[in-house]
């Protein structure tokens, strides 16, 4: 008989790999973080012995949401205003609170709030695009969650940089210092399209395949983004990326809407991942990116929340249902994005989007225990004929029960192992009580 | 000093009339299960003694949710299938479940299931359209909730009636029976246009004129459905019920889609209620409402969920959130269907839709106490810098701590205190393994 560290044993294991597979009666061990076995509960306890045997009677367990697309600390700016028209947002509250409170307790304070929403609602790894990077850094360590951090590069002037070629030299020693984490990984991020000229981002690529870095952007967020670039170089900015040789399987397209054909298939011929924002999108006005139709193509299609200040969570249940509900809206066809395609978009594509999918993003036996537990057990989730169709189109966040990552328990039967939830709380209450009465 | 039953002093009082309102630092008195005052908190010390008195620290206090769309009892059949087409769903599911399911065991058990996720959820008055009306009325009545009941009517056979007729003769002599109900509503509920000739909506119109009752009906729910209209009487069906006339200050038209400038001038004169189900129209692919331009046009619009089985959900939270991205998507305008305008659209609007807004929908004094609390000090609703940012577009429903209708309490800090929740649960395990066994 095999040792191993722990032994889950759900109602309903959702592996994700294979697709289209729904396993009952099921039981799974983990050794040194990683998954050693899949087998039938029966099988499983004749073959293995265990320090930890976990029964979980009414609940699915399945890999971790990967959220692709966090601006992790605006958390602090939650619902700071809403309902007005993205420049106003943007010009009179949004830039001047970045102006006036961007700080490393902001980014290190903000992130941890962020990574205790994210850890309670069932997210083991995020996707980030912000400023401060290593007290995000040092958040993301405290809590045991996976993440991955841009370098983010402007033209113009932050809080964090006075142009892109200080944003690069602030950043780049990073990739140096955090090689061998664990858990952590350094991306390149351009902000967008109209905070940087060719030039910049030219030396982002270049910093890009000196580290064996992925790229990730935000692309054709709105059609004013696409008119501007195309007033000012006749190009529109995918075009534009390709011409300047962003373009390649390492290269992570955030958001996405107002797609062209011709964008659709190059995007499937240079191997890009497309990042699905759809509730920022649709709270902004923005547009709809045809996630169906990049599937189609054989795109990979993760998804992200985009920042609390404009989504305003970051709850990836909701996300699935609202990625399922606006492709059949706008597709017209009640077929399109369905609920295991919503659920691999928000586990296993996000992993690959990162170029982590050997790695982790599906319960598969060599990867990473990065697992949540959800609980059917709740009059909003009975009957669960099929758990797919529960956890996209009834369960709710606070269903979420337990969370591990790398093995590691950060959510034990709803509480968080890693976060004192009261401390964060008064701490929080306390910035926005600071940030309110400016 | 005047005696009461209940003094409630929140955090945040929401009380939606007036307008724009919120208020800190008061409580709210209730005595006889109605609003005798809202005062500052340190005032109504002076002037008030209590019988109970119940300080919410962290929570907003407001109106129950008015869920002006349900077909409750199709709870239990909630996630028998998704992701496929209406037609298909309808004819190898739905259709088939009901003829062998449908009786009045079936009709309390599922609008009881229902009836726990509205009050966990805050709602306290759905209106329901379906069958065998007594049992879900037993249902209600053991539950204490609010709730207006359709007395449904198609031409065609169900296993709740053979023809129009035979509808109505079973379900008209209830107006009698529940008269006086203090919580109890009838209305007629024609099912729609496609179900009904034009001499079975006369008939609906002189019953409703006859018990002075609402009438709810599925109105332009799908492309088809007008197309189909068209193709038989040369009329959309706005325009059809416009002609037989239904359409008054009386009328709720449930979904409208699909709408044109004419219809929304047409709705504004007869002052018809339209109900706004935008994540059942999503999920079905059916179309959009356009609520805003409704609301621009002086239309009552109220909140519904649909039924769970194609929703799948009664979470009026959620579906505040959805009313609001999807309007600002279709309009592509950030600003339309705000926080408070999508809070009055699930609350006042809804009792507006029901003739019932002197009775409830909003926190004033002389109206019924059905209210609920709301808990924002959660990691997911902090910072909270605005009340009713926080609840549209943040909160979760399982932060709804605490539901009172009538001012009984109904949800007690999350527990039920009407429905045995564990009994119930297992009653529905029983009917979820009967019903996936055929």
């Amino acid at each position: 008989m095999q040792s191993v560290d722990l032994i889950i044993a759900p109602r309903w294991l959702l592996p994700i790999e294979p697709a289209n597979t729904v396993l009952e009666h099921h039981a799974i061990a983990i050794k040194n973080g990683k998954i050693v076995a899949i087998q039938p509960a029966e099988i499983m306890r004749v073959n293995y012995t265990t320090k930890e045997y976990i029964e979980l009677l009414n609940h699915v367990l399945m890999p971790g949401f990967v959220n692709t697309h966090t601006h992790a600390a605006m958390n602090l700016l939650r619902g700071l205003c809403d309902d007005i028209p993205l420049m106003d947002w943007l010009n009179n509250y949004i830039w001047p609170a970045e102006k006036k409170w961007l700080s490393e307790a902001f980014i290190h304070d903000g992130t941890q709030l962020a990574i205790a929403e994210m850890i309670k609602s069932g997210t083991t790894c995020f996707n980030d695009m912000y400023f401060f990077v290593p007290a995000a850094v040092k958040a993301a360590e405290e809590a045991g969650i996976r993440a991955a951090l841009g370098i983010t590069v402007f033209d113009v002037p932050t809080p964090c940089g006075d142009n892109a070629q200080d944003y690069l030299n602030r950043g780049l020693p990073l990739f140096e210092q955090y090689k061998n984490h664990p858990l952590i990984q350094l991306t390149m991020a351009p902000h967008a399209i109209y905070t940087s000229s060719d030039a910049t981002l030219v030396e982002v690529r270049k910093a890009a395949e000196r580290y064996n870095a992925y790229i990730n952007m935000h692309v054709q967020e709105t059609h004013d983004e696409i008119e501007q670039s195309i007033a000012k170089t006749g190009k529109r900015p995918l075009e534009r990326l390709h011409a300047l040789g962003l373009l390649s399987d390492k290269f992570i397209a955030i958001h996405m809407t107002q797609i062209t054909p011709e964008e659709i298939e190059l995007s499937a011929k240079t191997k890009i991942s497309v990042v699905h924002c759809p509730e920022s999108n649709m709270k902004l006005a923005s547009g709809i990116c045809p996630a169906q139709q990049f599937l189609n193509a054989g795109v990979n299609v993760a998804l992200g929340t985009d920042g609390a200040a404009s989504n305003n969570d970051l709850d990836m249940i909701s996300e699935m249902r609202s990625a399922a509900f606006l492709s059949k809206l706008s597709e017209k066809n009640p077929t399109t994005v369905s609920a295991i395609t919503a659920l691999t978009m928000a586990t296993l594509n996000g992993a690959k989007a990162l170029g982590k999918d050997k790695i982790f993003g599906s319960l598969i036996e060599g990867k990473a225990a990065d697992m949540i537990a959800i609980d059917l057990h709740h009059v909003n989730t009975a009957p669960a004929y099929h758990p797919t169709s529960a956890l996209v189109y009834a369960a709710n966040r606070h269903q979420v029960s337990d969370v591990w990552v790398a093995g590691k328990r950060l959510l034990d039967n709803h509480r968080l192992t890693t976060i004192d939830e009261i401390a964060l709380l008064d701490n929080i209450e306390r910035w926005e009580r600071r940030i309110s009465s400016n």
